[in-house]
């Protein structure tokens, strides 16, 4: 299919197809003129892909790029596939900051240090950090439960991991990771309006 | 204390706190002459809670005025205040989203209805449209599995909103649900690795 058709489809504007193919998200398609060239069903699939990806995954094109290298190379072994893969999502480094408190939690779940480098602990602690500085903050037993919640949750997703190839792995955790994040923000706060109704609502 | 020592105590740099003050963030000092204002502790906690929202609760400078209005002005019942409080997080409204699979969701977890507008639907119904477009579609058993997991933490946190003031309650109900958010995508991002590195990982 032409450019036209495939943005038709795609529901991509033409502009942002062009955009994608400058920017190396989307392979070329196959030049039938100098100025034209032909689309298929894998240019479609991966607009699908981009566009979740930078949409409600909420990723940067740059970490969309290194996701999407992540799908058309995967590493050998699935072991350095699914330790690396986290890290291609992590936000680019920011100012240091104090592992200490993360680094003390992860052990209190009973979780391996050695299965984390720092970038991966990053997050944790910027977290706790700004539950901190708010004014807010958690005890133990709350943190705990919150590490337990989303470990079980993991496990769960990490049964599912397809083990026949590399790439349907790396896709599999990708977006799972990703894309389930902002499913699992919307149950929370839907969870919270009607525990909270229920509470405090006027009596039905 | 003057906007120096503010900007030293707090770690804000007098630039960015004078940005807040013209944004309407951060409340007015008392001024002493036509150049200086004294700032006190209160100065000091509102810096901390605006680093926390913007930063780590990845909210943008105008979902902090609403939040940080809601904190200043808070609604008379409690009802009112814990159904509107959620809206106030929202992201500004974007293009029409079907809400059919949502309101599906919603109804299958048992969740009521009628404690929920369209806005409260939407980030729901976005995660889903994501989902599907990147090819990557839950079944309704994982689907309710999240919903379940997310309910039970939701019902924990309403367990604990403190009911003696409304400002004590907004303030639990924002801050909870804004700054617990990157807290609990944290944990499940090290939850994976620990539990890949642990299926997949060598032998040690």
């Amino acid at each position: 299919m032409r450019i036209s058709e495939l943005s038709r489809s795609s529901g991509v504007p033409v502009a942002t197809i062009k955009y994608y193919l400058r920017e190396g998200l989307l392979h070329d398609g196959v030049r039938t003129s100098a100025t034209q060239a032909q689309y298929d069903d894998s240019h479609l699939a991966r607009l699908g892909l981009i566009r979740a990806l930078l949409g409600a995954g909420g990723l940067t094109v740059a970490a969309t790029k290194r996701v999407l290298g992540e799908l058309d190379h995967p590493p050998d072994s699935m072991h350095d596939l699914l330790g690396s893969v986290t890290l291609h999502l992590a936000p680019d480094p920011g100012p240091e900051v104090d592992l200490a408190e993360a680094e003390q939690l992860v052990a209190a779940l009973g979780w391996t240090r050695e299965h984390f480098d720092q970038d991966h602990l990053r997050p944790l602690a910027e977290a706790l950090q700004a539950l901190r500085s708010a004014g807010f903050p958690l005890s133990e037993e709350q943190l705990l439960g919150y590490g337990r919640a989303m470990r079980a949750i993991a496990e769960e997703e990490v049964d599912g991991v397809p083990t026949d190839s590399p790439e349907a792995a790396v896709r599999y955790v990708v977006l799972g990771i990703v894309l389930v994040e902002p499913l699992l923000l919307a149950l929370r706060r839907l969870a919270h309006a009607d525990a909270s109704a229920r509470r405090f609502g006027p009596k039905r």
